[in-house]
């Protein structure tokens, strides 16, 4: 695109009303909506490009995305305008910013930062609904932190991919994975300059047969180690997972 | 009603679904739902008797209520079968416990807590919309907090009642009242024996005007000693409040 202006756009969404991040025949995704948007508000049609193509159910509070267009908005204004352009929709725009011609919001992310939500408590979920799974059995959320360290580091994920993953390389580094409790609130915060498709659901579903005591600590390092899809334990549902905050060299 | 066996329940639900808590002629209220779940469950009509009677929007993690039953349930079970009738409604029972055949829930109750959200920035909410207030201007928090310790202490709260509260008397005993900030969340968290009929949304509006300098502290006190409905702030939309707690002398 000839003499484009580049903006960094801070996403915010509830996944639970949409088909996932990216556009598609069926259902309303994410990146659609916010390009129907644009083209309201700008009448050409832009490609909104996402760091991360979050699945059917998945939120964001951090999502990044960057876009041209034809002229040199006031990234105050743009966002402003953007959201007005989204009224009634639960996706949000938190932060504008001009950003280089060449800036790539999913080739230049050096770090990723997801959470997964679990409650766990016997009542079912009136205000998390669709934000939180809801796990009744008790878990031990000191065994879940402990299995969790084998994962960070670099490692073979095959264990923790999906089978329609379509990277080239089965090899990711976690840079950090932590498991706590808070009252009836469980949090796994887990880091990484990229994930494979589905990789935290997986690992997250995997470290709750720790929790339930199904699995040990050691059960978990052996399925890794196996790097064998076979191997993993059931995957985490998409309500509890958030795409948290995407970093950038310069940020 | 003979040898009828009581019961405390605390119940957690989204405002956001129901026309409130008190049972009425048009749309569903938190309080029917519970009562439908219970005739389901035992065959039989029971009253559930709330601690308070939150207004359509209001939500609760905490609310409390007893109810009769013929037969005496085992509490753990009694809660599995009433949230099991409850499935596809945004309200869980959260606990059970059997309770003193003269226990009552609204007139036994030494403390309510409240929590008032309010989320500070300039985008739209997407993940919390209906569950806090959106508040675009910028609040200083800290001349909030000043101005609610006004309120604390006992007071003729007849500028932040309703024109509709039925109450007796407007006098009232704030136990507590903290305003604090965390990023764009601010919270007011405010304890009393009872509270008159909108009253937190009634003195969270005030301090909103506080918070965006229309209003000194000093303005918040004068408003309060005049003891007059007209002098007021903007009433607090229902969506940002939530009645977190109520305590028993025995709890």
């Amino acid at each position: 695109m000839e003499s484009a202006h580049r903006f960094k756009l801070t996403i915010e969404y509830d996944g639970s009303r949409f088909s996932g991040w990216q556009r598609q025949e069926n259902g309303a995704s994410v990146q659609q909506s916010i390009e129907e948007a644009v083209l309201a508000l700008t009448g050409a049609r832009s490609i909104v490009h996402g760091a991360g193509r979050t699945d059917a159910g998945v939120h964001a509070t951090g999502q990044v995305a960057h876009i041209d267009l034809a002229r040199d908005w006031d990234p105050w204004r743009l966002r402003e305008a953007i959201n007005a352009h989204l009224v009634g929709r639960p996706i949000a725009i938190t932060a504008a910013a001009r950003a280089a011609v060449d800036f790539d919001a999913r080739r230049h992310a050096i770090r990723r930062h997801y959470l997964y939500r679990i409650v766990n408590r016997r009542a079912p979920l009136a205000l998390d609904f669709g934000r939180a799974w809801a796990m009744k059995r008790a878990l031990n959320v000191e065994a879940m932190h402990e299995a969790a360290q084998a994962l960070v580091g670099r490692h073979d994920f095959s264990t923790f991919r999906d089978s329609q993953c379509q990277a080239n390389s089965p090899l990711r580094t976690l840079d950090s994975f932590r498991v706590r409790r808070e009252g009836d609130n469980v949090s796994c915060e887990v880091s990484a300059r990229s994930f494979l498709h589905r990789q935290v659901r997986s690992m997250v579903g995997s470290l709750v047969e720790v929790g339930v005591g199904k699995w040990r600590p050691a059960d978990l390092r052996a399925a890794l180690e196996a790097a064998d899809r076979a191997r993993c334990g059931p995957v985490a549902p998409a309500c509890g997972l958030y795409l948290v905050e995407v970093e950038y060299p310069e940020s």
